[in-house]
């Protein structure tokens, strides 16, 4: 065993060799001219075996889990010791980018690769995690590997169906998994010590501060709902506009009431993304619409604050125009807080680094909100070009990622066990 | 010849007569369960069959023109004598009422049988016609029996598909028509004395003054805008709301734009009956919207006015939100007044019937925007239940039918081609 180098005097070039995989990877598409890799897909599989090669190079042990996420572990100073997550996913949405998740993985094995090359064993294990299910394109469940982890895998959700009508059980066997070893891969806290992930921040606040990366503090909780707004219908040259029970004028006072509530509120997010008429016609009265609410928040109290102030405005309107409105909940998620220990951690490191540390909270989700069930999780967010993420348009910089991969480094150089 | 009866004793079973017509030619449609009967379509042909017969009961020369008209002649005093064209239409919507248009057809042919049975010759001719294609559901094209009478059917229509990629020149094939025959229907100016409909109001105005027919003054004119609005995608848990270029918000906002202007400018309406989020997701921002604008008015200044200070607010929102819109026009139709004569012979029938007479407009399209090239045209508006058409609700009473074919009787044996 050596101990840790006191002054890490990392290669300048990691950040090119970072690059240089996450263009590799980006190759492994479900859908020839675009980056697109669904969970359990053929990109998906060639996209695992491909990190799981990386993993192996760089010392560690690898594995495929029953959820389909490789791991890789590479063992500290003593075989068992417990062990220290890295990771990420290597899912993506459709028509993706190639840094959402990919960066994690690859940045995560570039600094394991790094304590091998200069033949460093922690006091603990290090484990790289590629998890195959963040984005929850193709399922209507996310987060089955990560969950999976933390013991939190519901296995009714083997039987949702993809679009096509394959269930998860199906498209696990497809895969050549055990759909029934999920409920096996919980992990033990006592053999975890937390899980520290480095992603793009998709957003705006690192590029406006000139900043390569910074330190998250909490992921937003979040919470979806649909709604369906009941007027009636009418043709749309007879009925004088003041006797109308128009479903799209009042969806139209709706979406306005969502951007100004949030609008009010300050660290909250509400996004109406999707709106139809169902069976709608030009000349027709709308009788039925539907929509979407997402709503996300780092506090929860604010989250509950704002929806409530949503329905009150919601009741209004449809009271006004003679409507009627039906809100369901299909998902929600409360925020998690990252672990002091490890935000310290992390910002140690930036400071050694020379960087100024910046501290923001996550509005997206990410594995670790699964995670946190299980163990302490952090966060590293890396600066992206206009904020811009889930679009072939995502960009960062090799400088940007070598300074992750030199903080991963750093980190794992320093972390200690005792005080996380 | 007879000379018209100066006191007409129309039998009080008319009424009760149309009202079991309709129900018998209800029971045509294409769709088991509910009433569909699309242009060209087997219902369609089983129930130009249906009122042919009837046609030739009434003592009509009966012929299926090549646009799928079918067409009943009773000739007057003299062969080869002007007509007096009355008629509507035999295609509906798709889970129609049973009164929209079949009414006007079985009207008339109970008032020609009227004339009929007391053995009436006027010194004009009759014909009924029972148009197929007034609804415009099945192709992009509408009216093209009335267009095609009033020479102004463009041959082009031919090749336009209906949603299974089916031409209407095809469809006209497979219904046994010659094609080609369209352009050779037009009628000469001299050869027709004017158009005379009766049809559902499809608004509450008769409903509300209690009154079972009116006197249509215009059909009103209509114009349809396709939207499209585009703004920047990004996630919905990232963006801050004040950086973003969110085209549901904006699409929200013209939305109660389009009803503002329309709840300003009396005799105007205005309708959104389509918005889609193309690709749009719970938790992505849209980056695109698109949605219809219908927009009817029985003055066309007005509607030229409204639509001005519409795209003035589009504009402004536009500008203020940071996203572009595009507007285009696929279907605009100038406003088209009733003929003073027809109007005033309309309104003296209803006088004789000593019922109240009331003009109101007709907001709207009928066969008639197209006969308006041929002929002076007229309409007669009868009360339906709660305005509501184009719904399996549609509903009419059999004594509101019954005034209705006894005016037809009267304004046939009154009519003076002379003073048209």
């Amino acid at each position: 065993m050596r101990s840790p180098d006191p002054s890490p005097s990392v290669a300048p070039s990691l950040g090119t060799a970072v690059m240089g995989r996450l263009d590799i990877v980006a190759g492994l598409t479900d859908e020839p001219g675009a980056l697109t890799r669904l969970f359990l897909s053929p990109a998906h599989k060639a996209a695992a075996r491909q990190v799981g090669a990386w993993m192996e190079a760089a010392g560690m042990r690898v594995a495929l889990d029953a959820a389909g996420t490789m791991v890789g572990r590479y063992e500290g100073d003593r075989p068992g010791a417990p062990a220290l997550l890295l990771g990420s996913h290597i899912d993506t949405v459709r028509n993706a980018g190639r840094y959402d998740g990919n960066l994690g993985v690859v940045t995560a094995i570039a600094a394991v690769s790094e304590l091998h090359a200069r033949g460093i064993r922690r006091p603990f294990a290090v484990e790289v995690l590629a998890f195959g299910d963040e984005e929850g394109v193709r399922f209507p469940v996310t987060l089955t590997g990560s969950r999976a982890l933390a013991g939190g895998f519901d296995p009714k959700a083997l039987e949702c169906r993809d679009g096509d009508g394959i269930s998860l059980r199906q498209a696990l066997r497809d895969f050549g998994l055990t759909p029934e070893g999920l409920p096996l891969l919980a992990r033990s806290p006592a053999d975890v010590l937390g899980y520290l992930e480095v992603h793009i921040e998709q957003g705006p606040v690192l590029e406006a501060e000139d900043l390569p990366v910074g330190i998250v503090t909490a992921i937003a909780g979040a919470a979806r709902y649909g709604v369906v707004v009941e007027g009636a219908a009418g043709h749309a040259g007879t009925v004088p506009m003041g006797l109308r029970r128009d479903a799209a004028a009042a969806t139209a006072e709706m979406i306005l009431a969502v951007e100004a509530v949030a609008l009010a509120e300050a660290g909250l997010v509400a996004t109406v993304g999707t709106v139809e008429v169902p069976r709608g016609a030009v000349n027709v009265i709308a009788a039925e619409t539907r929509f979407t609410i997402d709503i996300r928040s780092p506090d929860d109290t604010i989250r509950g604050r704002a929806l409530a102030e949503i329905v009150t405005r919601f009741d209004a309107i449809a009271a006004r125009r003679g409507v009627s409105y039906a809100k369901s909940s299909f998902y929600e998620t409360p925020a998690v807080a990252c672990a002091p220990g490890l935000v310290a951690a992390i910002e140690a490191g930036i400071r050694r680094l020379g960087i100024r540390p910046r501290r923001l909270p996550s509005g997206a989700g990410h594995d670790g909100l699964a995670l946190a069930a299980l163990c302490p999780i952090g966060m590293i967010f890396v600066r992206c070009a206009g904020g811009i993420s889930h679009s072939p348009r995502e960009s960062i910089t090799a400088e940007d990622a070598d300074a992750a991969a030199r903080l991963l480094v750093d980190i794992l150089s320093h972390f200690d066990p005792a005080t996380r």
